[in-house]
């Protein structure tokens, strides 16, 4: 087998990893939680579904390729949970060293086209990125809302304020996703699973 | 909401239950069985990584498309283990209710489409098609060499000849991955994880 295959395999196996990363949300039956590479799947159909709704203009493809890659990081760096602001102070340190090492184990070519897409990702400056960032907004607070008083927002007692600051990123990709959101947010009100401020 | 709006998330909080839907094949680390929706996420991965592969030039969004999309028919109509022929007779029938069923929750110009890509892939009369049906064979073969004494090919005493009938479509998209994958059949066969016929 030629190195460059030999490469190819080893990342394609080393990312399988990926789901042993558990998050914090639950899946919709509530049975367990969601891990990161049936997260990024999921994902993936929703900027499939609801790419209409994007403010600009955005090349699917381009979408999909940032939804499926920029988690990869969490095999070393774990997933950070939104509302974590101590663990946030040096998530950007623990996911370049991440990077370095997963995205390295690729050929040299793919390894710069997967690290870009992982920057772009994190940077939000194009029109693709901040829409696969609504959409990486969006499905866990649907998750939450599907699974209600199991909610992780009730479960950390998270305020209608942090949601809303976690969450109107949402607007910058789809106004309209971000109006639904906000519906989603009153109704958790509603019912408890967010506390009012 | 609009009536599309709630149509297209009413589809995607049905098809979290993909994340519910167990295959024989373990992950690597060998602690469980892999699930239908992180398996679609890794597909893409392999899709992405390994389309310079491909026998004919891809259209490899369209390739990712058919990998994310084409296996949701199991969360009704459950997957459908590969060397299992008695459930393989009525497989086309329970997949085809499951479609109906599952992408008719879609407004109707996403139901088409959705529909058309999963028949596209099942009839693999297309270049893209015949890739995703060459990496979605030849991942769990990965797997399955990962976890050696554990892989489903020993559990269920699989042998050569049955593997190299399922696993040799692979060189309809690939002669390449073709290649490499009999070197993994060969090797299991001397570690014993496939019996000799």
């Amino acid at each position: 087998m030629s190195d460059r295959l030999q490469q190819q395999l080893d990342f394609l196996m080393e990312i399988d990893r990926l789901k042993s990363v558990n998050r914090q949300t639950l899946i919709t039956d509530g049975t367990r939680r969601e891990n990161t590479a049936e997260h990024s799947w999921h994902l993936a159909m929703f900027a499939m579904i609801l790419a209409e709704h994007a403010n600009e203009s955005v090349d699917l493809f381009h979408v999909l390729t940032l939804c499926l890659v920029h988690d990869i990081v969490e095999i070393d760096a774990g997933d950070t949970f939104a509302y974590d602001t101590t663990a946030y102070s040096d998530k950007d340190e623990r996911e370049q060293r991440a990077a370095d090492r997963l995205f390295g184990l690729l050929p040299a070519d793919q390894h710069a086209r997967f690290r870009a897409l992982w920057e772009e990702y994190e940077a939000m400056e194009t029109p693709e990125s901040r829409f696969a960032n609504a959409v990486d907004r969006m499905q866990p607070a649907m998750l939450n809302h599907m699974v209600g008083e199991l909610s992780t927002w009730r479960e950390h007692g998270i305020s209608r304020p942090q949601a809303v600051k976690r969450l109107s990123p949402i607007g910058d990709g789809s106004t309209r996703l971000w109006e639904h959101t906000q519906e989603v947010i009153a109704e958790a009100v509603r019912r408890g699973n967010l506390t009012e401020s």
